[in-house]
């Protein structure tokens, strides 16, 4: 191998060992459950085997699913609830009230977009009217990046596997954007091209190829420098060469295609739903402190976790630490928002930036951090995927399976990569980092997790 | 950054630390000139500052170009001295006689493609007649992969950079492909079919698209895991995308695109033109030691160098180390073959080797072996590729420019990556893996510049 080179070769542990001093736990070390004796006593309790059998059983469920995007379809017609006035958004529940900038301005836009209300003005009225119903995404098998926002008549992606299904809405592209909270004419009128011309295309180019294996699209896209959250040129680019000769012959086909070939980001929500599909499969195993949903409402940050089904623990939020654009900082960022670390939570993101290391430039750090940060959340996990690789540490599958167990012991928070918005509605994107999940759902959990240890072991 | 880990950033020098003992001076060392006085004094000789100069002329030369996908036409309308009876092939001059078996299998081929003969026995005969002329792509700007064989018919991409340009006939995909000898009617049907209907929808994209900056394309599949020569999948889809929402309004943009889509190889030639159009600009640089040329023609390896402009030095090539298709082994190999290490005298290829740690799935090796292999091609070098970058190494440039002296006196070789071919006309490719360049072309090189320094200085 390489010729007349005589290099030393190695695997993983070489790589690990490129972290002068090498090992992680030294260097980040804190007193379990933050030094809290009460939660270091709940920990205890959650030792047992059967505990960590649960978590075996979680996540091989997790791992058993193989999403398939199988269509595009409006909400209404597939996405279970969706009837009358009602608008999902992402996160854990909130009242309008408390949503922030963001998320108020893209429930305004699709109470515009549906034909609700004719004005922003009359929009807010009706929405604090509680006369619209609003539902996270994650209470009907959706998700959503940003503010998330579905209403009935938004085209979704449909991922399925066997009987189960699950949602998301087509990628808006970056700029003005609904997700972000814009809704003035140019984010409507994008809307309803994405129901009129965009989603009848990628449905029409999908009834033609046959359901796409998500799982092998993002494994691929792995080994691209796609991570699979912040990063999705690879996997969005597999995507539209993999579509463009049946795109091709459709009549809307140039225009969907020109769309793919300017929107890198195309595929996250397409990943995001096959995410949601797998989590959705441990999401009520007794016994297991394996977490199954991770998510923002640009106020609170959501967990929720197989042994304790679908109780939220929810915790305010900060905003994420990263690059900003020109002419925004810190003092311009919304709280951090979005279902779109339903990736972490399987695996992706911030869990696998050691696949992605050209993304530091987008979110701060450098490569070395890049791989830092996969091997520390392999601290706080029971698995490795089994299909999601890391090249650069010896094809290691990525960290996957968040045991709440293992975050509270450790003190190692979950990475997660995301977008950063502005905290007023109508203004977008201003920047992209990192923010981990705060200590407080986790210490939550514990509890919640600790007490039905003991009700149903004693 | 990365919340509350506490882990050591830092940049390309950790992860050189990650070798154990970490430095590869120590690990490689051998005598200078693999030993010999005479290389020895020579090398000497080649120490002074003006032989520095030149090197960094040279290098800025190459590393001024910016070459520009511009269109799709028949070698005869575009490729100098392409008049009469004449074919192309990889490597440096070789006689009919002297060829590997998938060299005359490849122009067998293109003589039936042409048809000059109307079967194998008379092509042999025309072939061995001498009445074709045979000379290498490298004498008329072009480069092709494995036999390299280009015909007069055969359309070929034009890439630009001012008045300047080079040429590489368009990629056959896998299988059975006259680049690996095989000329039966599936390789000259395929050949006709590039010719009649893939190289005129390329060509009209190009033209809708205009001018492709190729260097872009490139640095930007380095971020996805190609090293721009045996992993070609990013680049291959970046150019797909790019050109599909034009290709889709063309009469057989269909075609086209699922060539594209089955094709991970196709942007491989692209970038081979565009090295070759590079590395010309410093083809003829006075009192420079870089390297202009590397090629193979499956029995001898050829190298040029900037200060000794058109000369060649060649010595026998080896067979590639890495791993082979099921049935095939070693006994089974030809030696190595191809214009396609252009890349590799550029800065791609072996050398930007970490930027794509899961080619070794392929090629064989480790993640380790693979950011090793970039790291030793640093000892050999002059200078970092400006644009082209290696995200695992903190983002510096891939190791861009040969110098024969660095070569003689480190005794480190340069890492060439490679398909393997059968030894015999007709059965195509059975591995990949990677070869490294024969001492002795260095050796000679040494002793003509060496021999031309002093002519020139005293």
């Amino acid at each position: 191998m390489f010729g007349g080179l005589r290099v030393v070769a190695a695997g993983a542990t070489l790589i690990t060992a490129s972290i002068p001093e090498a090992d992680l736990v030294q260097l980040d070390w804190r007193p379990p459950v933050w030094g809290d004796a009460e939660g270091a006593r709940q920990l205890a309790i959650l030792t047992e085997d059967s505990v960590d059998e649960a978590n075996q059983r979680a996540i091989a469920l997790i791992h058993s699913v193989r999403p398939q995007l199988s269509s595009v379809q409006l909400a209404a017609d597939v996405v279970p609830g969706m009837v009358g006035q009602i608008l999902l958004h992402s996160g854990p529940p909130i009242a309008w009230e408390r949503m922030c900038g963001p998320m108020q301005g893209a429930l305004i836009g699709a109470t515009l977009y549906e034909g609700w209300a004719a004005d922003e003005r009359s929009a807010r009225e009706l929405l604090g009217s509680g006369q619209i119903a609003l539902d996270p995404c994650h209470h009907h098998f959706a998700v959503g990046p940003m503010a998330g926002v579905v209403s009935p008549s938004m085209p979704v992606v449909v991922v399925v596997d066997g009987d189960r299904s699950a949602f998301a809405t087509l990628n808006e592209g970056l700029g003005k954007v609904l997700r972000f909270g814009a809704f003035d004419s140019e984010v409507l009128t994008r809307l309803h091209w994405l129901r009129e011309v965009m989603a009848p295309a990628i449905n029409d180019a999908l009834i033609a190829t046959g359901p796409i294996d998500i799982t092998t699209m993002i494994a691929q896209a792995l080994s691209m420098g796609d991570e699979g959250h912040n990063r999705n040129l690879a996997s969005t680019s597999l995507f539209a060469r993999r579509l463009a000769p049946v795109l091709a012959s459709l009549p809307n086909g140039v225009q969907a295609l020109q769309f793919l070939a300017d929107n890198d980001h195309f595929a996250l929500n397409i990943s995001m739903a096959a995410a949601k599909l797998s989590l959705d499969a441990g999401a009520d195993v007794s016994g297991s402190t394996v977490v199954t949903t991770m998510c923002r409402n640009g106020v609170d940050f959501g967990l929720r976790v197989a042994g304790t089904g679908d109780q939220w623990f929810t915790a305010p939020v900060g905003p994420a630490d990263g690059l900003f654009f020109p002419g925004y900082g810190p003092e311009h960022a919304n709280p951090d928002l979005g279902d779109s670390s339903i990736t972490e939570t399987l695996g992706l993101g911030g869990f696998a930036m050691a696949a992605a290391p050209a993304i530091t430039r987008f979110v701060g750090g450098t490569a070395a951090d890049a791989i830092a940060t996969s091997q520390a959340m392999r601290r706080i996990t029971v698995a490795e995927h089994p299909v999601f690789q890391l090249p650069t540490l010896g094809f290691i599958g990525t960290p996957s399976g968040i045991d709440v167990r293992k975050v509270a012991e450790t003190g190692v928070l979950p990475v997660i990569n995301t977008g950063i918005a502005h905290l007023e509605a109508g203004v977008g994107q201003i920047g992209a980092g990192t923010v981990t999940a705060p200590p407080e759902v986790f210490v939550q959990a514990l509890a919640a997790l600790a007490t039905k240890h003991v009700a149903v072991t004693s």
